[in-house]
Order: C-alpha cells, then sequence, then structure tokens
C-alpha cells in the first residue's frame, strides 16, 4: 500500500539535507484561482462538503499537481474542521468567510466542550488523507495540517473573521485563565488530529498561525507560541520508517522567529515582509525556511514572477533548507498561467544556484 | 499670539531630553469613543464636514483634553485630505470606510493631478491648525500630521480601503514608474502640507505608514521609506525658536525599525507587536519612541489598564525619550473613564519610574 516516495526533496529541504533543486508548493494551491477546482466544488454544492467528501477532497488536492510540478501536495480541508467536530456549527456566509452558531466565551463554555476525539470525530479527514495519499501513489509526499490554538481560538471566541479581535483579546486580558483552560483544550485536540493525519498518511504537518501576528510579544508567547510548542513535542515525529517534518507558521511573526526556532519544528513558515536572507542568518541552522513570494505577485506577468522569484532563491543562496512558497495563501484571482511559470523558475533556478 | 507653552513634556521627550514624566497621548483620541465628540459630529453633519469647519474641528479636538490630563492635542483631520484636494472626490460609505469618485491607475492619470498648494488647496485645515493653536493657549503642543505617501497612494490607486491591495501591488510590480511618479507627487505635497501646518501652528508633525507593513523588505524601502524619508529633509524644522520633532509610524514595520530610524525623523512610532525595550536596543540613542499599548486593552477594565501601561513604562525603563501612546488608534467602543485611567497611569507610574 505505501509506495515508494519518487520525490522526495521536500521533505529533504525540510531536514536541511542537500537537494538537486529547490522544493515548492504554493498554500491554498488547491483553490478557487482554478477552474477545474471551481467546477469540482459547484459539484459538490459548498466548501463544507467538498471537505467533507474523500473522493472529491482528494479530487481537487490532485488538481494543481497535474497542472504543475510541484514537489508535495496538501491535504484539501478547512482549519476549522476541529471547532466544528467540537459542535459549534461552522458555516459559511457568502463573502463573510466563516462562522460558528456558537461561541466559546466563559469557563462554563469551555467545561462544555465535548470530548474530542481526531479519529472518531474528523474520521473524514481522516478518509480525505488515506484516499489522497493512495491516490497519489508515492508521486510527491502528502501535508497534513491544523489551525494553531490561537487561531483557532480567535474564531471560536469571536464566533467568526474578525478585523480587531476584540473579544478574544478582552478574554485574554480579562479572565486569561478561561482562554488558557480554551488553549489547553485545543492544542490536545490538535496534536491528537495530526497525530492521526500522521497515522493516516501524511509525511510532514504544517501549523498554521494565520493571527498569531496581531498579539504583543508576550501575548504571542504566552497564548500562542507555548501551545505550538506543546503540540510539536507531542507529535509523531518517525513513521514508515521516516522522520515526519512539522513546519511552524505564523502570519506577521516575523519579529519572533529566534523564539519560534527554539519551539522544536523542522522549519517555520515566513511571509513576505520578512527578508529570507535576514531570517536565514537569524535562525542559523536551526531550522529550515519556507517561503516567501508575496501572493500578489501570482497576479502580475511572467517576467515579474520570473524576477520576483529569482530573487527569493538568490538571497536564500545554496545553503541547504529552502523550500519555496508564497508568504500566505494564493489569491481567487491569481492567474493560473503565473503558477506554472513560478514552480518552473523555482526549480530552474534554483539547479542552477544550487549546483553552481 | 503664540502663548507661551506651559506644558513641553511632549516636545522634549521627542527630543529625548530629560521629562519628570512621561508624557502620553493617544491616537485618535479624538474620536468616536467619546458622546461629546458624537454629539459635535451629529451637529457637523457628517465627518467631512466636521474636518471642514475649523471651529467644529478645533471644538473635538480640545473634548479629551477637558476630560484627560494629556500632554499634547492632535490636529482633528483625516488622512485623506490631499487625494480629495486633487480632485479624487473623497466621500465615506457607512461602514466601508474611505472612498475616491476617481482613481489613479496609470502614467495618464499621474500626469492629469492638477498642482496641488497646501495653503491653497487645503486651507480649511491651516484654518483649523491657527484655531486650535489659539484655543490651546500654550496648555500643551499641538500636533500636526499627514499620510505616507504609500498609504495615500493606497488609497488614491485602489480607490479605497483594501484587504489585500492587489491594484497597487499590480502596478507596483508591472509599472514601478508610474507608481514612483505618484509617490514623488505625493512626496512634494505631504511636505509642503505639513510645512504648512507648521507654519500655521503645529509643534510638532506624525507621518502616519499605516499601510507601509503590507510590503516586502524591498518594496517598504522603495515604495514607502524613500518617500518619508524625502519629506523628513524638507521639512521646516525649526519654526518660533523651537525644533519641531517629526515622528515617523509604519504599522507593523517593526521588522524595519533600524531603516526607519535612519530616515532623519526624531521619533518613532511602535505598534504593540514590538517589545520596546528591544526597540530601544535596536535603535539606540537615534530617536525617542512612541508606543506601544495594544488599544484592545482600552475595553478591558481599570487593573487591566494599569497593570498592561506599567509593564510597558517599566520596559522602557527611565532613559530619556518615550512618548506613551497605543499601538494605534483608540476604537469606537473603547471606554472614556478608561483612557482616564491610562493617562493616570503613566503620569504616577512614570513619575515613580524616572525619579527613582
Amino acid at each position: 500500500m505505501t509506495a515508494t516516495l519518487k520525490n522526495d526533496r521536500f521533505l529533504k529541504a525540510l531536514l536541511r539535507e542537500p537537494v538537486d533543486r529547490t522544493p515548492v508548493w504554493m498554500m491554498r494551491q488547491a483553490g478557487r484561482y482554478l477552474p477545474e477546482y471551481r467546477a469540482t466544488r459547484a459539484q459538490a454544492g459548498d466548501f463544507l462538503s467538498l471537505c467533507k467528501n474523500a473522493e472529491l477532497a482528494c479530487e481537487v488536492t490532485l488538481q494543481p499537481l497535474e497542472r504543475y510540478e510541484l514537489d508535495a501536495a496538501i491535504l484539501f480541508s478547512d482549519i476549522l474542521t476541529i471547532p466544528d467536530a467540537m459542535g459549534l456549527g461552522l458555516y459559511f456566509e457568502t463573502g463573510e468567510g466563516p462562522r460558528f452558531r456558537k461561541t466559546i466565551r466563559s469557563q462554563a463554555d469551555v467545561e462544555a466542550i465535548p470530548p474530542f476525539s481526531a479519529t472518531d470525530d474528523l474520521s473524514y479527514v481522516m478518509n480525505a488523507v488515506s484516499t489522497i495519499r493512495n491516490a497519489l501513489n508515492g508521486r510527491v509526499p502528502l501535508i497534513g495540517f491544523s489551525g494553531s490554538p490561537w487561531t483557532l481560538a480567535t474564531y471560536m471566541v469571536e464566533g467568526g473573521s474578525s478585523k480587531d479581535f476584540r473579544t478574544i483579546k478582552g478574554l485574554m486580558y480579562a479572565e486569561p485563565e478561561t482562554l488558557h483552560a480554551l488553549l489547553e483544550r485545543l492544542a490536545d485536540a490538535v496534536t491528537d488530529y495530526l497525530n492521526a493525519q500522521i497515522e493516516a498518511g501524511a509525511q510532514a504537518v504544517q501549523i498554521f498561525d494565520t493571527w498569531g501576528g496581531v498579539l504583543s510579544p508576550a501575548c504571542y508567547q504566552a497564548f500562542s507560541l507555548t501551545y505550538m510548542q506543546k503540540i510539536v513535542s507531542g507529535l509523531k515525529r518517525e513513521h514508515e520508517g521516516r522522520r515526519v517534518p512539522v513546519i511552524l507558521f505564523t502570519k506577521n511573526g516575523g519579529q519572533w522567529l529566534e523564539r519560534m526556532a527554539e519551539a522544536g519544528s523542522d522549519a517555520l513558515g515566513l511571509d513576505w515582509t520578512t527578508d529570507i536572507a535576514a531570517a536565514r542568518q537569524r535562525v542559523g541552522d536551526r531550522v529550515a525556511l519556507q517561503g516567501n513570494l508575496d501572493p500578489a505577485i501570482m497576479c502580475t506577468s511572467e517576467s515579474v514572477v520570473r524576477r520576483e522569484a529569482t530573487v527569493i532563491l538568490e538571497a536564500f543562496g545554496k545553503a541547504p533548507g529552502h523550500v519555496f512558497n508564497l508568504g500566505h495563501g494564493i489569491t481567487p484571482d491569481a492567474k493560473p498561467e503565473l503558477a506554472k511559470v513560478l514552480v518552473d523558475t523555482v526549480h530552474e533556478v534554483s539547479a542552477r544556484i544550487r549546483n553552481s
């Protein structure tokens, strides 16, 4: 059942082992910028139904790999599956982003969260992981993922997306013990969830801390990084005779890279506001780096994509430990033909740099 | 006409001269969290009419000073006065933020921008400055301000607020010379505008670069900081026999403080994602620092405000060169009574620290 991995550049780069060329994937690579994704999504009915249907989730996961020579696939799912499984009632309002029918705003709310088991309560995710892993047949590694406890908590407390996070920050400053109780529950759940994905076939995992960057340094440490560190230390890091690398990504976390590098992950994701050469100097050889092209560039032109991707590759240089990616998810208005330009440029230019 | 300044703590701190206690003001201190502001605004009709009426603008500027022992007043105005004066047609849609009827998206659009003279085209702002300055009667210094060229350009190109800045980033990457032409025009206009405010009575000025933090480091340097530096070097820095300090504030600019400190300003504004003690170490004695309490704290409680303000004051310590402020504007849902707690705490605690 476990086909030999034909392309392990991505896993090697995350472990800072030498590779012939820099591996590349794109956050949200299975997404609305692709017409075939929009067709499958229309067939599924809505976004959540697509996530819950293993065959269709597998189909959209593989779509970008048919077009581009990507070095990794990433599970098609949502970051809010855990709070949904905890009974909060996830739904999507057109143009409004995710919403929850119930919110968590008190100690009693936290205590009322039912017990969570990833294999029982999110079996549809594990089905998707094993279905995709089988379909990949060793072509490239499969990445599993979860939202970070802080990021999940923002949606659970606010009841959806937020501009200023006033409700969760109110809770954080006024009743920190309530928020810590919630984050403890989430850290345990995320650990269980990622371990279940690894058991089901995920060969690397990424923790998305989309909203850690809205915190002060002290609050980031206490309410986000601490819980990610706890998760990392509880993950199954060896599976199928191979190390399972872990990537931490805090959007707008560029000021805290040194601290993030101490949290035990194999790699850090960078958004585009950080210079990757400076980041490499700051974290030294403790972690690999993933990133960090501004996704806005995927709406421009071939020559701009080539130029800007080359700038990043040259800034990183030939040291081991670089996975090329965007600094955040590819947007719905990105031009699909530029994704091909990006992937091909990364391979060509990095082969030249790495063999020079 | 120019009354003696009775409280110059704010100006001294910006020049890193010793003060008995840390001066404090709050970005957007004349704003919707104050019921008396909402009443005056209702009387004016709408936000722009309030900005354009010197008597009413003066009235709202002074309102927070009646409630709190603030060490500075800031001109009540909008950051988008310059593009409005350039004929773009600023208006506000309820819940939507600022909008422009016309946008700037090509070289021809830039060339069609009419000549701009601050004293002629924004005489209502200069009237407000001199009216407020007279009304202050030397009580505290008056701060003038402008948006940064990059920040103004984002609204002019996008036509309003933006989530991802895709249009201006498209222009920046594909036609940088067009954007540079626009930024040149804006840098000249902002220099003229701030100098006119200084002539009219502003005793310090702040450049608000609200959106510089959405850029990559290289683009921040080329498209935002360069133009702010140009403005700073063109400002009248002595007036009425006193130095006129300049503050640069880039929201989410915490990664670039060293570079910002080289741009020639007297002080840098910090948002709450940067540790102020670490910032002080990074910039040394080149500039004063202003900040940096998370505005979300102004919606919590007395004890939280006291605790968190004290943390910042103690982190900065007794060195000269600290102006206390929020890390961004005070929000409409802030509790007015907590602003008093904040101002009084800053004065009490800093007096203890500075005299220890």
